[in-house]
């Protein structure tokens, strides 16, 4: 990787997924293992500083806001109160960032079963956290989300957000019937569940599944769609469930104003457009259901 | 590529685009040099056959819907007649396919500059054309599209529609003034005009600036949202424009009858949402005009 005049030479990493893969042109900084997974930080050309667990990408600084703005806004902008948000992984410290911008949260739980990933994050992803790991709202619990919530009492968060990587490895109870019934029970009625929820083209059987399962437990869910150009097949969904009503359709104009000057993606037409855009065999499907 | 037992062995296809690339394992069929450009067909082990023209991505068969249903249906859905139509490129065959699925089209001009794109896609590719080959109502041209315009009286067509490459080597004359020009004036008051309109993600400014040049010569233009996998980022977009009113925004009931039943992408409501999608950085670009 350094070649005889000492310049590191950029190469692929790629992540394979089924019989395709997705690469950066890159420059390795670190690898580790930790208990959980083999945790990986790398310099790409064109993305900045990225992320992989288990070979899998996760986010890179000058593309994390297609995911991140996706997966907090629809929810934040849209609950009934958000004095009290959780975060299941996130260990990035991404999806905190967009939560805090809101001066109405009074405090954001981050349940990370990993604390590699918070400190490698911490010392070389800077942009992602920000401020957050010194804010007095962020409390960061390093431990099993699926065991954080079962100690959690009734109605206790007003947003609920799994930011999780696939179903495999660590994550995978993440998808299971029980964690997300523990999430409906420890959300107030006025609030808004979201979880990331795969891709619609590249594993496509997961997300339907996902998407019916959280339909199942909550009175209210619907997928949205957006890209991620560095997971598989760029094409993602995320989930959103409330119980009172289809509330994370409807975005409260004071919250709007909050942040709306500083997103990339983000505003309430491409939301309402991202709820929009159910593929159209998916939509024959979940019709049925 | 023939291993010691004489079974092909998969390899990866990559379309490198500036330092990212995205990669499919497949086994190779032909790699021909036309007049024009270098064009390879693939066999992929999860989409198919596929088609690279100068190693980029362009179709392949079990993808190539959301190119093509995406570039066709927003269109002939909502021109006021689409009896006569024009695709400029589109030498697979796919958006013919979709466009002769409507049985008020009366004739379709496909004009390709390169003859062997149209044979090789005949040979290898049969499912994306499948009976066009065969449709009376197809006139096939091997001719510049740029050409072609020059000598089309005024309003002539119902719908045009630019299915082309990336604008280097042949395609490049697709995006300039003139060429969109002519598609302006040869295009009847109640017609639409689509042309693909690259990625937001990838190619910011070629997309911005296509968005752009259409909407100084159209009296009504806006782009369009959606996803192409093996495209480069996965996020692509289409730009329709019209001379009487928005009218790609409105999908008449008795054709979407007529398709929406066999659309795996398309229905009125993800055109709907794929129209609302623009990401918040562009929509300032685009509201500052």
């Amino acid at each position: 990787m350094i070649s005889s005049n000492g310049v590191t030479k950029p190469f692929w990493v790629n992540e394979v997924y089924g019989n395709s893969r997705y690469g950066l042109l890159s420059t390795a900084i670190i690898d580790q293992q930790s208990p959980y997974q083999k945790i990986s930080i790398i310099n790409s050309v064109s993305y900045g500083t990225g992320l992989l667990l288990d070979g899998c990408w996760m986010t890179a600084e000058h593309q994390e806001c297609c995911y991140h703005e996706a997966i907090v806004h629809p929810a934040l902008t849209t609950a009934e109160s958000v004095k009290r948000i959780l975060i299941i992984g996130g260990g990035d410290g991404g999806t905190a960032r967009e939560c805090l911008r809101y001066s109405e949260v009074e405090s954001v739980d981050l349940v990370e079963i990993d604390g590699l990933v918070i400190e490698l994050s911490q010392d070389h992803l800077p942009t992602l956290g920000q401020n957050v790991w010194y804010d007095p709202r962020l409390r960061l619990i390093v431990e099993d989300g699926i065991a954080w919530v079962r100690k959690v009492p009734d109605s206790n968060y007003d947003v609920i957000i799994v930011d999780c990587s696939d179903p495999v490895g660590p994550a995978e109870g993440l998808f299971n019937r029980s964690f997300i019934q523990e999430c409906r029970r420890i959300l107030i009625p006025g609030g808004v569940f979201t979880t990331q929820s795969e891709s619609p083209e590249a594993s496509r059987k997961i997300h339907l599944d996902t998407v019916q399962l959280i339909r199942s437990l909550f009175e209210y869910a619907d997928p949205m769609y957006g890209w991620v150009p560095m997971y598989p097949s760029g094409w993602w969904s995320w989930t959103f469930a409330a119980i009172d009503t289809q509330r994370y359709l409807y975005p409260k104009p004071n919250r709007v104003n909050t942040i709306i000057d500083t997103c990339e993606i983000w505003n309430p037409r491409w939301q309402s457009g991202a709820f929009d855009a159910i593929p159209n065999s998916i939509a024959r499907v979940l019709k049925n259901d």
